[in-house]
């Protein structure tokens, strides 16, 4: 069984590595065969491959930072963040976020889903 | 299908009826056959009579306020918010949530999975 405080440093690398875009990184902190939701209706992204590709999709594009305490039950956890993303007219976008996130005995993410929607972007 | 606002409306009369104490109000925003897990990992309460008495119980007692904008994907939604309890001392106590909502299409809610963990309330 994971602790608490292992889990909120999983969502504290998570925001710091993609931010950092780092699609590696942020592929190592889920489990091989983990689920992957972003927003929740997009297609399920299944295994580490397509998880590590759909962070490199959007790699150096988004910041991510908390946006309020990481809220841990067992080995479910949920927390408020904020995407900051760079539009093409260099204007800055943003978005409210919730991650609803698994864990697996090993400490790795086995599940991840987004809740956020495009009708929600606010715009600088 | 449900619009966003809808769904947001919903969580603003929730976080107000749960502060007034009105259970049989708060119980009316379920379907009849909804479920409750508040927090996750404690008993599922089933059905509209079960999560009226969950919230009798503690009537009067927590008064909630959202704390971020509530997250709508769909027929799903999740909303930062904070419940503050007046303990036997006199002191008050703070607790992060996010709550987890789905929607039927009849606009009522079909589930709720409360995140917040005893080890995270801060007292005054």
């Amino acid at each position: 069984m994971q602790s608490s405080d292992h889990i909120r440093s999983v969502y504290s690398r998570y925001v710091d590595l993609v931010s950092a875009g780092d699609a590696d990184a942020v592929a190592a902190l889920y489990a091989k065969d983990a689920t992957l939701e972003d927003p929740i209706g997009a297609p399920l992204q299944r295994g580490r491959d397509a998880i590590r590709a759909f962070y490199k999709a959007s790699a150096g594009a988004v910041k991510l930072a908390l946006s309020g305490p990481v809220r841990v039950c067992g080995r479910e956890a949920a927390a408020p963040m904020i995407a900051t993303l760079q539009g093409a007219d260099g204007r800055r976008a943003y978005i409210d976020i919730i991650d609803v996130m698994t864990f697996g005995e090993d400490g790795l993410i086995t599940s991840m889903r987004a809740f956020w929607s495009p009708d929600a972007i606010r715009r600088e």
